[in-house]
């Protein structure tokens, strides 16, 4: 980790930093761009770390709503971070330092697909997103952020804030994988299940033992919702089928055809790599390609939980893992919860494979 | 793995061979045995791997229906692979090449149980069994094989086929363990919980580090049934309930008694090696055997993946695990799904252990 | 492990010992301390192991009913070993021999929360115990225990025995982990979901690689609860819904509030050391420490079985795991099972840290 101990709570152990400054909460007068940092992409694209050693990030995901489809004639007022279901993907290396600033605009109507000065490259990628067109919608509400990805106390760090406030903090990315955010202000289970939630890749100091041979790499975020419709084509949020663990959607990364409209893209004998993360807020994911065998898996994301040629990968809710496989064939691979009656859900995409 | 390459199209990346012939499918004036296969048996037997070196193996296992007791008093007309549910269990080695053939019967009566002339040790085994005893049944439908132990394109080689065609095409068992096999014919929850799936083992090159020590060796496929009666004892598949998660019967090796009308046999201090593969659809498995600690466990069947001294092993849809355990003392030693809302709607059975 | 043979029909494999003496059933004119033994705690409490070597403990825990609250407002006849739920948390040192008696004390009324003479360090520690505390029930029924700990013939060593009678039987703690115990009177999904379940940890020979930096060790075991109000306030257990798999409440600790009323203590910069038990009876836990990422995985408590860097560990019914976290500020520590529908019905407690 990065060892410069930049203040004076900090403290070091295992080459791990703790102990960092407490959050501070305000008002500020701002409405540029929702979404702020180089490193900031949507599923399934992850930045590329054009820098050597460690690095500070200066990140922002605001929050605020958004109509989002998630299947054919299926929206809702989604609850955001950045304005996309999941939220930016954050790419960051062990060691990193990240400062993160959110403010909770959910009493506001905020645009994101037009690519702003400032804004992240994100942008431009959302653009592309057929079913996440910025369509504002005021819902205001106190929210949080939780960064599986941090070592911090969160009654400070990850505490709710009020419409209209800001909130700012630092983590180190101690720890190497492929970690879930998400909102965790109460209910949690509404307010992962309304779209706050995505992922932070950290990648290892020293890499993954093929990350030579790998030819793409993408990520997966696997998510249920509960919907049911409360008028044509608009769909609200069920928290009692949520309760009861029956979803009436389980997507990748957002739609039930996020990733059949726009399948991930390899050839033949290539070595793709996915970080697939199990956003919940509730179900397991036994995640399968359908024709490739995984050769290998690094569970939770960490190069030293390293498990061989499975089939199946089944991950708890937050969990992830860093797979490799090699593509056997021109064709199309599909993927899945091979647990079916979530695949029949719609947790189910495709990637395909062009010619060696 | 083998290295002669026998087609143009074939390339090797880390010893594995990839790039297989296109699949055929054509119409064969076929009714002779429906599975074939020196090294194809009913559960929960495995076949001896008597051969050195790699080995090209031929098998046939054709699509038919049968009526297909799960419970007492509980028949349905499962769609199946060879006639029986879980189908057969195919034993070859890492690096061996399988060239597959399948008949879409299911317009056909089909017969079973006797012995046939070119036919299979499964048949044998399949008439002992109480519970599927050869009642044909016409039921005409599309239908397909996925292998989750090959690497190759799946809408090439595990395409489907309608009623009267055969497909034929050729896989290599590029990585070691248990793996499901089923019908990924849309929808794949029904195709599989119809009764379409099965196990194959690929015992690894250079074996488990145990494996001089193993005195009896079984495979155990668990599943669950979505089940609804529609008339006295006769039962249909109810989509609702497996789109739900809310199975009728979870059963070990396709009947709710299977293990212990015929239970596994073992003596007082013998090391068991039981390959369960959680076929699902949907469940997962929390695998136990009540007085019996898991001395290893090979997750997904791999050797590189071990794992020790484990009271119970959880799979995900269509996981595996080779598992070896020693029997402490004579007396009767009951497998279960831990989870007991499972085991109680049938996922137990009981292994015999005799004296030292 | 102690290879000292202390009976005839005794048999090492591995440095294991096996093949222990039959179980005596007797009646026994007994109405002294329901709980002995001095490595008895109550959870989150775990005993110090303050002798070398291995050891032979002789270990009581009797089985009867208490009124047991799990939620404010809800209170039922509970079914315990030892009138608590979770039972007592055995401790013992892997090689040790554990000689075991329980009476069946269904059918009388037992107090509990007196400390006793002869009686285990447990007594203090449920006197503390707010939801717990002694208001004995008659409730007479058959009953049994299965240590997951113990390598026995089951239908001898966990044979179930009448209002009445006691059992006494041996077992070895053969290999090192966390373990489950319950009674196996069927029904088991009923008798787990009634509250007889707890855990025993086995503590490897060698310990793990980070004993010497532990500051503070707890045990928690998460359980479903399957109630149904019958009168005001006071609830009765529901089989239809523990076999479809709806729990009314999931608990850390047998209470939805046990860890967050008396929450566990630390400081800023220690390294906290779990022991997690997923009791079931038949769901999964995505076991998650809000604001820590987990430094050290041992799966099912295997010193073998490391892993490393997890936001979240996946538990089947009846896995443990034991788990070590650096607590990186002062402040308030969310424990939670991440499948939050469960989360949401109880499963989450809290850590208290303060400063360095
Ligand atoms: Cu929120
Ligand atoms: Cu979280
Ligand atoms: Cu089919
Ligand atoms: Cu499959
Ligand atoms: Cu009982
Ligand atoms: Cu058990
Ligand atoms: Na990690
Ligand atoms: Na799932
Ligand atoms: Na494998
Ligand atoms: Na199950
Ligand atoms: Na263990
Ligand atoms: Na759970
Ligand atoms: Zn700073
Ligand atoms: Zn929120
Ligand atoms: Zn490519
Ligand atoms: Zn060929
Ligand atoms: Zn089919
Ligand atoms: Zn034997
Ligand atoms: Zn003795
Ligand atoms: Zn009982
Ligand atoms: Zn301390």
């Amino acid at each position: 980790a990065d060892m410069k101990l930049k203040h004076d709570s900090e403290y070091v152990i295992d080459g791990k930093i703790y102990g960092l400054p407490e959050a501070k909460v305000y008002r500020e007068d701002y409405n540029g761009p929702a979404v702020v940092g180089d490193y900031l992409t949507q599923v399934p694209n992850i930045a590329k770390l054009d820098y050597e050693g460690n690095k500070t990030h200066d990140v922002r995901m605001d929050v605020f709503s958004q109509k989002i489809e998630v299947a054919p004639g299926v929206s809702y007022s989604a609850w955001t971070f950045g304005g996309s279901v999941p939220g930016p993907v954050l790419h960051v290396r062990e060691g990193d330092r990240v400062i993160f600033k959110m403010k909770n605009r959910s009493d506001e109507e905020v645009t994101i697909t037009k690519p702003v000065k400032n804004g992240s490259p994100f942008f431009q990628q959302v653009q592309a997103n057929n079913y996440q067109n910025n369509q504002p919608v005021i819902n205001p509400m106190p929210h949080s952020m939780d960064f599986h990805s941090g070592t911090v106390a969160a009654e400070d760090k990850w505490r709710t804030i009020s419409p209209g406030e800001t909130i700012e903090f630092e983590w180190i990315a101690n720890y190497a994988g492929t970690y879930m955010y998400h909102c965790g202000t109460s209910s949690v289970l509404m307010h992962t299940a309304m779209g706050q939630y995505g992922a932070v890749v950290v990648s290892p100091k020293d890499g993954y033992p093929t990350d030579k041979d790998v030819d793409h790499e993408y990520v997966l975020v696997q998510s249920e919702h509960y919907l049911e419709e409360a008028a044509e084509g608009n769909y609200i949020y069920n928290h009692g089928a949520a309760l009861d663990r029956q979803p009436s959607h389980v997507t990748f990364n957002g739609h039930v055809a996020a990733l059949s409209d726009n399948p991930l893209r390899a050839n033949e004998g290539d070595r793709v790599r996915l970080h697939v993360l199990n956003a919940g807020p509730s179900g397991t994911s036994s995640f399968h390609v359908i024709g490739a065998i995984f050769d290998r898996v690094w569970y939770e994301g960490d190069p030293r939980n390293e498990w061989y040629g499975m089939q199946t990968v089944l991950l708890g809710a937050s969990n992830s893992a860093t797979i490799d496989f090699i593509v056997p064939e021109e064709g199309i691979y599909k993927l899945v919860d091979h647990e079916f009656a979530d695949a029949e859900r719609g947790a189910a995409g495709a990637l395909i494979a062009g010619p060696r």
